[in-house]
């Protein structure tokens, strides 16, 4: 395909990016626009630091002089037009600016980033210039890598992407921790919009279900929400979760698709990302030296297959463990994330799959697994765990068999009104399916080792975040 | 990339796409699982067709007997095991069945669409199970293929997908047309949740802004939403929209990327899905012998460059049309569906981009031109126009001065208070920006040739339209 050519505003030559720029060889005149991340001035020459978000690195552009200097400063948006030339050590591509032209202008005395180093709180709280920073400039990149890996695999698998609804009147998956939506009224309450009660989907997975009823392997992927009022490090209000769901299809797809989609996700990100997961890799580094972001990385690319426990067997474990858990593990207890990172870490050194958990711990549309004892019933689930998350995708069976689902719901106290659509793909054709979600932030930060689920998103929403 | 093997339930055989046996030589034993579409019995034979989804045509399933054929009604699911072969006549591959295992029944007697014909207004009152006709089944399959064109163009070029927030506290794109978001609560009236009102997001563009001014290029695609009380066939409470953005550009960038997007979706979906638009050329026909869908798709494709015109230009020619418009065109009205057609269909004769509209027209983040008479001021916007739908897309240029953006707010009478923010990227190095947008959903009609806007998205949402 062609490139477009962004044509730099008043001049002649085309703007190149800065990632373009700096695998040309020296010699060409060329133009580059961006934003100053410094100026060093020294008596007969400058040395400015540019960087337009195209890669990690910036570019170096060398000026003799020029009316406009003075306004270069961090912060500031400039165009530089010049030659291209090596640096005379390093070999570094830079440009040799003839003409420097600053679009505009930055007070150093207001700009909230003009000091070089700044704590990752300080820069949330200037959300709109943070995308500027080195962090989170490559976070957003990394993210558009791991999101296209992920659009890839489920493409090359034939599966059909599906936009499922965000406005939803189902409200089974957990009353007062959903957003309520009403049109903006002014005063005056009006009947509901939508006939009902809308809220905003906690999942697609229903909705995804009604399209693998028809063509077989979907997904979705997009915005979720939660009402839940946590101030966490681990809790958005607004996140993005991938859901893919298969006809005719039972664990073994659940767990060969979630191995293969978190594979091609994080191989696209180390092919395309290079430098940005490098300068994660060092970070990493900074705060624990034992920490081998990169290497963890290569280690889940070049496993087979991720290794495979159940529920059961991974309760023995973790009672055999020699550590001791704020929470003693106990068979029919919910896995909480210092169990589960102590299975992908200190057990496995790596992803695993548990699977067939007690069937009171799970929502009502897992499948009810046929040889377990009464009073240990499970259910085909599947949790994939991995270092330093714990749980990154969660799946299942769904319960196909209409009088199961049925009782499975009237035990859990859910009026079936508002799901006779669902129980309907019972009534009609039902089939054997399965699928699984992926909290997209925590792929986020597992690929980055950023440890904020709030760094992972590019505007994030929780209790009180709403102003930018 | 290897494909992840769906394995078929009980049965040593795997389970093979209907589109993959169909491109099979004749003579292997197969597994195939999908819905009875149609069943037809003989004294000693049964001929079902079977459609799993993965493409639009069906398979032909031969049976001799079986103990399950009783079972085997429209709409039920089914497993079936035997011999590919080729039909006697056609030389179209078929299955001879040696094994036909129901997995769901389905009751004929209610299934909603067991007869042969359904209008679309019917179809949509059974949406659960509309994916499985042959319309919506196609439409999915081309929606997925445009959505991944417009990936596939983006990520070409270098823009960086960017997940703009669905909650934001933006509120000056139109109140009372916007949807309020509160924790749900019972009875109790808390405190908001975000700590100011919350409301779904109308656009991405000004977030867009926020990355495009760090990262160059950049691109949302996601739901947004008008609370507009529209019963009409071109308006949802939700639908998807992508937004384009781009730093160090101007209209000719936004008309390049724009032809470019739309060109390299349609080319996707000619690709991937010609079953499906051969499917939709022939509807098309039926109800207008002089429509050519294919045809139109063709033409769109080898354009080099859509022709261009601006606003002024437009009316002009408007003025001069042999046509008696309802509204007749005027120099400062904003152009209706009609007028948008007549510019597309019969002066063009395909898409045609229309530039610099009235100031008074647009929105206050449009860039003013600068050499317009004072009572005739226009903004750097841009329509894309296209045949059946008017417009497809809309852009400008950014307002990029922070004095005149401030001004044009104060004149639209918008609160600076939420939008520093937005100002403060044009106080720390602005930089001249441009970008657009499309309602996604007006492309899957153009590629479809459907009319209804409520067909071209997997669950609409609209007035009273949220109960599925």
């Amino acid at each position: 395909m062609q490139r477009f050519l962004t044509r730099a505003l008043s001049t002649s030559i085309p703007r190149t990016a800065v990632k373009d720029l700096l695998a040309t060889a020296p010699g060409a005149d060329a133009s580059v626009s961006g934003w100053v991340k410094s100026v060093r001035r020294q008596k007969n020459v400058s040395f400015i630091t540019l960087n337009d978000g195209s890669s990690f690195q910036s570019l170096q552009v060398v000026c003799d002089g020029g009316d406009d200097l003075a306004k270069v400063t961090v912060g500031s948006s400039i165009r530089a037009v010049g030659r291209v030339t090596a640096a005379p050590k390093s070999g570094q591509v830079e440009i040799h600016a003839s003409d420097v032209h600053v679009y505009g202008t930055s007070d150093a005395s207001t700009y909230p980033l003009s000091k070089k180093y700044h704590t990752l709180e300080f820069v949330r709280e200037h959300l709109h210039l943070r995308p500027r920073t080195n962090t989170f400039g490559a976070v957003t990149r990394v993210r558009n890598a791991l999101s296209q890996g992920l659009h890839a695999y489920f493409q090359s698998q034939d599966f059909v992407q599906v936009h499922t609804p965000i406005l939803t009147s189902i409200d089974c998956e957990g009353a007062g921790e959903q957003f309520r939506v009403e049109r903006e009224s002014g005063a005056k309450k009006e009947d509901p919009f939508f006939g009902l009660p809308a809220y905003l989907t906690v999942s697609g997975q229903l909705h995804a279900e009604m399209y693998a009823s028809a063509l077989t392997n979907v997904y979705t992927f997009g915005p979720t929400f939660r009402a839940e009022n946590s101030n966490t490090t681990r809790h958005l209000a607004e996140f993005w979760m991938l859901e893919p769901e298969m006809a005719f299809a039972g664990l073994p797809e659940c767990m060969a698709t979630a191995q293969g989609a978190v594979q091609n996700a994080l191989r696209f990100a180390m092919d395309k990302c290079g430098d940005d997961l490098a300068f994660f890799h060092d970070q990493v580094a900074k705060s624990n030296a034992d920490k081998n972001l990169l290497g963890q990385l290569e280690t889940v690319l070049s496993t087979d297959a991720f290794p495979h426990l159940t529920y059961t067997d991974a309760i023995e474990v973790l009672q055999k463990a020699p550590v001791s858990f704020d929470l003693a593990p106990e068979w029919g207890m919910d896995l909480k994330t210092e169990h589960e990172r102590y299975l992908a870490e200190k057990h496995v050194g790596g992803p695993v799959f548990v699977t067939d958990y007690p069937a009171a711990l799970k929502a009502f549309y897992m499948r009810l697994n046929d040889d377990t004892e009464p009073d240990r019933a499970t259910v085909a689930g599947m949790d994939l765990l991995v270092p330093a998350i714990g749980e990154l995708v969660g799946g299942s069976v769904r319960e196909d068999r209409l009088d199961v689902l049925q009782r499975k719901m009237a035990d859990a106290g859910i009026d079936p009104t508002g799901l006779e659509w669902y129980l309907d793909l019972r009534r009609y054709g039902s089939v054997p399916h399965a699928g699984w979600g992926m909290g997209f932030e925590r792929l986020v930060l597992f690929a980055t080792g950023l440890e904020n689920i709030r760094d992972a998103i590019p505007v994030p929403r929780y209790p009180g975040a709403c102003k930018h």
